[in-house]
């Protein structure tokens, strides 16, 4: 049989730091401070798999384990020198969760377990302190009520808010002992009420039930939650840690809390953290009491101070990451409870790793591949415009948690924020935030809380999810039943509704009442430009271009690193304003002769956007693909027509007006246009318009539309080009089904090429190739290479035929095919590798076996998705393309693709 | 240099009849009967490869090749003992089209050329008929002028007409040899006028222009819509064939016809034929002279007769095929003018395959590659119900041309019946048909003609395209202009107009007013069994079974000879009248309750369907899809829904009383139901429905549609399976494009199993498998194999998805894409096998791989299309499944698929 308990303490342990897998995050950290000889509480771990085995087993845990569990314990008393269940000086436990992964605050803790009637009273006696010992005593009930015996916790806040009542104390540290022994019998009374059963005073029978609910807590359904959002595998259990209790609450040399060795938030190499004197650790991680900053625990207790720096310092060297610690000062002795890689915001995931890389710590690659491309996306959020922030009102100023801007209107609860969410973007707002608002978070732009600290759920979490976050924002008073707060400002109060906009700003910790602009994220800092210049030596020549329609877009592209445009998608030209009237002209004209007129007014400002397109990529090439959509698109909505023209024969002079601008048509002409405009909206009706006539479709029946389109980008490249910008076009022709249809379409575009360049007298070297955005055309690369100089996946057109799901119907039962675990991942976030990326490798191979020098990218949503980037470059393409915004992510996507596929950069170099 | 005229003549010839290539069909034959030693005017063919030299040159013949005709015509002269431009016994010459594959009537012949004011006279002299050569001279104008010159054959007939006039006589054989005289006088002017030059008198030249003319019209437009239609490629050309002319219009003791050496309407071996005394050839083809029945020339000519039948006898011993050939006889002497094999009906086709391998001339693997599945499907037409015909006024029996009953409304030009065929079956009435009616006669049902027989234009066309037809009928009056025609019927005189019933018999010549009611067609005759059971044997193990929805269609199935049901579409169920409220009560449930009860009420309908279908099907499979279309099309549509709603404010009592029957709404509800039944409906509204929440997606979401279906078969299973039919239901999960989708779904169809077969004590062998129609399904064949234990391949939806193009918007840009030759073929017809088939064969190969016993099939309607069927057969498939009527033509096309890959029965007992 397998080890399923695993001792530490005394400066050894049975397991050690790697052992994750079996030992969990936490287990593995004890284990190997005691090895690096750390003052640590002894105690021992419960392995993972036993979490799967107390569910095999009907959750019980077999008796040969729980024999196990008596080993370890004996063994644990001995080194402590105390007993569980001693009369006189009783050994107190903690069993704590720990899985692989960290999941703060999903999953169960319980403390001060071993306390009963008699031991209460031994260590009463033993620390001359009666007031603490029931005070751990009523904490150990409650705690062990809620999760062992899963009672509701309000039962117990009612009996202790009762006696708080009736002593006429505000705060819970005014009760007295004779308070909480009151307190206890009425507790003890709810337990037999809602168990049947007396309150267990049998310190092993306690220890057992409290290890089956630290596993039970494995399936709560915000665990569940967390593991799906942070892709957690269902099946590796969490260990259960069991340790001696050691107390940061027995009086003012004791003290507990948290720190990281760097700041979590900005990367800044600070000594950062928070403690609370006389206190229990769930006191500074829950967010009750609001803590203070850990420089100020040298001045209360400084011996303990320089060694949890020396021995902090000593960690982050020996996992060569920041630390993640807690530590309890135990009447001026300091023991370590915990340490792991600690969470940190993106900017601070890049500022540790360049400062590690500049440390010698850690190498190039290293530090690349420690930065999740998710997290860098939190250096490109947003932040306010200085100039309309100023025009805001502030309400007050908080805790900034989690960097960023976020604009919203105000929910008062997780379930308000997700229906509100619906409508557009919410910031959610709480007195603080627990483990059950993780899917409130989730939908959330911002989280704004009333209590708490940088270590508060809110705070903890709201960083690893990358949302903005402002914590303890005291001032303000939230009502949550009421569904508003109140604030002071100017000396007058304000009131704050539900669906209200609210701004606030996570990097200063700022609240604003209205809606505030925001404006593009500044990435000037030293160690990002250092940063993303390694994650660009380490890509080489896999190129990273963006997704941009417009001149302004293309220059933030540029900002932002981008390589040249891989897709310009020409009809968002055609819905501004001033065009689209001439659009629908074109569409309604009766003939060639009459459509073509009205393709000359167009041509001008198509030229134009190329022109300015071309010139802020200067030297870069841009992929400008022909008319996509179907036309019905530039249209009224068919059955809004047919509404309006079944509602105009009643209609009185008021609903004919609104009908006349509803439709841009006069209300004298409404009689003849209505049905005529109708008409042809009916003509064009499709069933299913995303695999109707549109894309190089509309080309082959309307080619002086790809004509014109081509005009305008040649005249547009001769022109540039002769004012000594470098020009590199590449003309697209989309949804390409053979390579009858590419040929088609390219003979026209060479056509009209060569009647530019004569006539300008200006010649542009050009490439002319295809979107691979449905599968026959996939199926076919080899014939479509022959003709086409490049290939751009259209990953999103591809993924709705591939899988025969309409992107905008999907939502539909997205929602039961996730819990069916149908789909590990949203197919049109996540590139379907197994399926989609199939037909995507098999196109690359056989568009670059009947053309070598074909170039290949991908322009659908998934160029900027990390792991759909890393599998473009496995299967070698040349770049990908994604929203200007996403730029920076796709390069260290890239970058950390060429890692793992053992190409990129050089190490040698450790520090730049 | 290749040699481009082929002599032949008097006993020899260059060429011989296996060089269709180079001679066309025509000159092959030509060639070949003179080797024959058979009579035959001599002559020499241009080769075909000449067509497109002629038009890659300007339109002009090269010297080089005016060269070798000369050399030809030499050697022609000395043959015949005539030459051509001789003042006293010219040489007369026809020059004829003729290419690879027989395209009657589409290309251009010119006969009598060598006539000129001069030799005419030279002819009248040695012929001693004046009136002959006149009219030969006359004629030849008309014809060149009209061919080689181009001038409209309108003003010829309105020359001819306007002579008959004057000289006051009805039929052109009235006409003197002065009148002829005089309109040869007429016609020169016309030439003059209309070409600028003079008619060309100088024979030599008159041939020239002649070859280039028959050469011109490869690219007639006619020409080119039958190549299209026949699928004949356009760059093969046509051979120009020049041969002395001999004359059937000599006098009494001349004639000239046409024949087959056996019925080409029923396949029996009977010599058939028609002629005319005193007559050319065109006149027989032309249908413009009612000819007689060719057993009448053995007493006119028994002579000639006798030698015609040895010959012809000897012929199809010689092709071991079915002759149509061409004579003349001049003056008593037989010559043979043409030979090929004969155009035939598909009873005629199987009737004459199995004769001749009866008669020992050719092998059972022959007479099934001979019959064309598409003529095959002529055997499948339904006749008319015996008992409804009786109640229909008959307006007259004409000549029966092509079998099979016909019903359509009355179209008088072939422009007409194109435009009404949008509209629903039409029948294509005229005079007679020219070549220029191919396409109204492709869109026709059936085609009524008043003149012309057997062999007339309308009939030969008729039974190639196997559509009914009747010609002759020569009791109706016709009015095109008025497109009307008359009849007397019990001596009143009825008038039917365009767009009116009419019912056809193509078989039995009969025509109806009315629309007949149409029965199954009778497949009983002995030949039909014995030729198909020929085709059972060769196809050997590879299946055909019928998609089949109710027990009616699973019956009608069987007599076809299916083997199973391959796709039972459950949905079609849902849609009868008696059930569709249940479903909609289904689909509006506001709960899983209500819905489950609604099901409850389904369940007995569905399980009687079932139990229907495995009791005809008894000892066959049956493939039954689970429900497969989105729900809202069991629902109103949403925009007649919005403008209902939209209007009802409005409306008056007779409206409303209209909304509330559209929508079977009572009035004093619609305030309250039509807004309800609107919200449901947008919400079930989809953007692209084809891709949408339909399929395995809504047993995902509404697992109890699911188990109800499978309650329902297993049911039904268990019950008849008790008393006695075997029963092998198979179900089938349609849309999968995950095996997690159809692992969800056999979850379930396996439990119910269960349960019923344990309530119902009885178990039956099932398999569950699923429809292969996304293509993610057939890219992951390998992991859905695993699961599942068989696939077929939906190539409907297949096609849709792999192409991008959705089937109900094609149609807007079909005639565009088929214009610019993009797709070769209606991809939803005829399987794309470069695309879609690649898919369907990785998916067939990876499927086998992961489960060898896989069963695999077709059921999209690809399956019945032979091309697609031999397709199914080359990759792999068990079987095939197509619409009842389709199943003889799968039986066929899978032998003949057998018989090409080398495989299938046997060969050494000639005759059954």
């Amino acid at each position: 049989m397998s080890k399923n308990v695993f001792s530490f303490g005394g400066g050894t342990s049975d397991g050690d730091g790697k052992m994750k897998d079996t030992l969990g995050g936490k287990g593995a950290g004890l284990a190997e401070m005691c090895r690096a000889g750390l003052p640590v509480p002894p105690g021992f771990t419960i392995a993972t798999h036993v979490c799967n085995i107390y569910f095999d087993n009907k959750k019980k845990i077999p008796a040969a384990i729980e024999k196990e569990v008596d080993a370890a314990l004996a063994k644990l008393e001995q080194q402590f020198g105390k007993k569980l269940g001693d009369a006189n000086d009783p050994m107190l436990l903690s069993v704590r969760s720990g899985a692989k992964f960290s999941m703060p605050g999903m999953m169960n803790t319980i403390l001060n377990l071993g306390l009963n009637d008699v031991t209460t009273a031994g260590l009463a006696a033993k620390s001359g302190n009666e007031r603490f010992a029931y005070d751990c005593y009523r904490r150990f009930i409650q705690m062990f009520g809620e999760v062992a015996l899963e009672i509701e916790m309000e039962h117990f806040d009612h009996i202790f808010d009762a006696r708080k009542a009736k002593a006429k104390v505000k705060s819970d540290a005014d009760l007295t002992a004779i308070d909480l022994k009151a307190i206890i019998v009425d507790y003890k009374k709810l337990v037999k009420k809602e168990t049947k059963k007396d309150f267990a005073e049998d310190p092993r029978e306690q220890l057992s039930l409290a290890v089956g609910a630290v596993f039970g807590s494995w399936w709560n359904p915000k665990a569940g939650y967390y593991r799906k959002m942070e892709k957690i595998p269902d099946d590796i259990g969490t260990a259960a840690n069991v340790q001696a209790m050691v107390f940061g609450n027995m009086g003012d040399t004791s003290a507990t809390g948290v720190g990281f060795t760097r700041d979590p938030g900005s990367g800044e190499k600070v000594f950062y953290g928070e403690f609370l004197v006389n206190a229990q650790g769930e006191d500074v991680v829950a967010g009750i009491r609001t803590p203070l900053p850990i420089n100020e625990l040298r001045d209360v207790l400084p011996e303990a101070y320089d060694q949890l720096v020396e021995i902090t310092t000593s960690l982050e060297k020996t996992y060569k990451d920041m630390q993640d610690f807690e530590f309890t000062i135990e009447d001026k002795k300091l023991y370590m409870l915990q340490t792991r890689n600690g969470k940190r915001t993106g900017p601070a995931s890049v500022r540790i790793a360049v400062g590690m890389v500049e440390e010698g710590m850690i190498t190039k690659s290293e530090a690349i591949m420690r930065v999740a491309p998710a997290q860098l996306d939190q250096l490109l959020h947003p932040v306010f415009d200085p100039k309309t922030i100023k025009e805001l009102v502030k309400v007050t100023t908080g805790i900034s948690a989690s960097p960023g801007a976020a604009v919203g209107r105000a929910a008062f609860s997780s379930e308000d924020a997700v229906r509100l969410s619906a409508g557009g973007p919410v910031l959610l707002i709480r007195k603080e935030t627990t483990p059950d608002d993780i899917h409130g978070m989730d939908v959330s732009k911002g989280i704004l809380t009333a209590i708490g600290g940088k270590s508060s759920h809110a705070a903890v979490v709201a960083r690893g999810m990358g949302r903005p976050c402002v914590v303890g924002a005291g001032e303000i008073r939230i009502d949550e039943k009421k569904q508003q707060f109140t604030a002071v400002v100017g000396g007058k109060e304000i009131t704050v509704n539900e669906g209200e906009w609210v701004s606030l700003d996570g990097t200063t910790g700022e609240v604003f009442l209205g809606q505030a602009k925001t404006s593009s994220p500044d990435l000037t800092h030293d160690y990002i430009g250092k940063f993303m210049s390694w994650t660009d030596e380490f890509r080489g020549k896999f190129g990273v271009r963006a997704n941009a329609d417009i001149p302004r877009d293309a220059q933030v592209a540029r900002q932002f690193g981008a390589e040249g445009i891989g897709l310009c998608r020409t009809e968002h030209m055609f819905f501004a304003e001033d065009r689209l009237p001439i659009v629908q002209k074109m569409i309604l004209a009766k003939d060639e002769a009459s459509r073509r007129a009205a393709l000359d007014e167009l041509l001008p400002h198509q030229r134009s956007d190329f022109a300015g397109l071309f010139t802020a990529m200067d030297g870069y090439p841009v992929v400008i693909r022909t008319l996509d959509p179907p036309l019905h698109e530039f249209l009224p909505k068919r059955e809004e027509l047919m509404v309006a023209n079944a509602v105009l024969p009643f209609a009185d002079a008021k609903k004919k007006k609104e009908i006349s601008k509803d439709f841009n048509i006069p209300v004298k002409n409404l009689k003849k246009d209505l049905p005529a405009l109708l008409h042809r909206v009916e003509e064009l009706h499709e069933f299913n318009p995303m695999l109707g006539h549109r894309g190089c479709r509309l080309g082959v029946t309307y080619p002086e539309i790809t004509e014109m389109q081509a005009r305008a980008i040649f005249e547009a490249a001769a022109e540039v080009s002769k004012k000594g910008v470098k020009v590199l076009p590449e003309v697209m022709i989309p949804l390409i089904g053979s390579v009858e249809e590419f040929e088609n379409q390219k003979a026209i575009v060479d056509r009209v090429a060569g009647e530019v360049f004569k006539k300008a007298k200006k010649k542009v070297h050009y490439m002319v190739g295809t979107m691979i955005e449905i599968p026959r055309a996939a199926l076919t690369a080899d014939r479509v290479a022959a003709s086409a100089e490049f290939f751009s996946f259209g990953t999103n057109d591809l993924t709705q035929t591939t899988m025969g799901l309409s992107r905008d119907d999907y939502t539909k039962f997205q929602k039961e095919y996730e819990t069916a675990k149908i789909f590990k991942a949203d197919p049109f976030a996540v590139l379907d590798q197994e399926g989609v990326g199939k037909l995507v490798k098999f196109a690359v191979d056989a568009g670059r076996a009947a053309r070598p020098t074909l170039e290949v990218g991908i322009c659908g949503e998934h160029g900027g998705e990390p792991s759909s980037v890393q599998f473009c470059h496995k299967v070698g393409m040349d770049y990908v393309s994604c929203s200007p915004y996403r730029v920076p992510i796709a390069r260290l996507a890239a970058a950390q693709g060429a890692i793992m596929a053992g190409g990129g950069g050089s190490d040698t170099n450790r520090t730049a």
